[in-house]
């Protein structure tokens, strides 16, 4: 199902340290070890982590290789990023209402100078 | 911390029932109990998801209005968008090589079609 899969995607991004692994394989692929390397955690651990963001999809590894470099996979964040499309016209009113907000306190500002000179 | 924001809203972004919710709200505020409505749950489960999503701040809710309407607040939203637009050209680059794979198919459709004359 469409929705689970994004349950899944969603669920892999809300820990920062899965978010860090993404961030250190969008600089290259790399082993488990060089994965890691920045966190005072076991392996295990981390192998976790890894198998967390395995299942949604959002890393793959290489099978030939001895050490089974872990490579990013960016299908799964564009569906998350496809599905915040939607909502992306409320933020943008917000920025337009405060545009808004700051136009009128400009004017404001502007009548009381005129006043004052 | 800017992290554990993200984390929490990322959270409450990885279940069915509580996009749900959100897609409802971007139709227009709503009480619980229209909220409830969809669902084969209890008021008390649904509170229970109102409750992650105020948390992450996804939410609000009127404090003069009797029956306290919840709002869709989008600037959590936003900052998953803004995190993922890092990873954009990761998609892209696949957009781009499969538009490449698919130049060269039609290419080779069209010898093999030649030679057939």
């Amino acid at each position: 199902m469409a929705s689970d899969q994004l349950s899944s995607t969603l669920f892999a991004l809300a820990d920062p340290t899965r978010r860090g692994i993404l961030a250190r394989l969008a600089t290259g692929d790399a082993t488990v070890q060089e994965l890691a390397e920045p966190y005072e955690m076991s392996l295990a651990a981390v192998s976790k982590h890894l198998k967390v963001l395995e299942t949604a999809g959002l890393i793959s590894s290489g099978r030939e290789a001895q050490w089974r470099p872990r490579h990013l996979e960016a299908g799964p964040l564009r569906d998350v990023f496809e599905w915040l499309e939607s909502y992306q016209r409320f933020w943008n009113r917000s920025l337009d209402s405060l545009a808004e907000h700051l136009k009128v306190m400009q004017k404001q500002k502007r009548k009381s100078k005129d006043r004052a000179n």
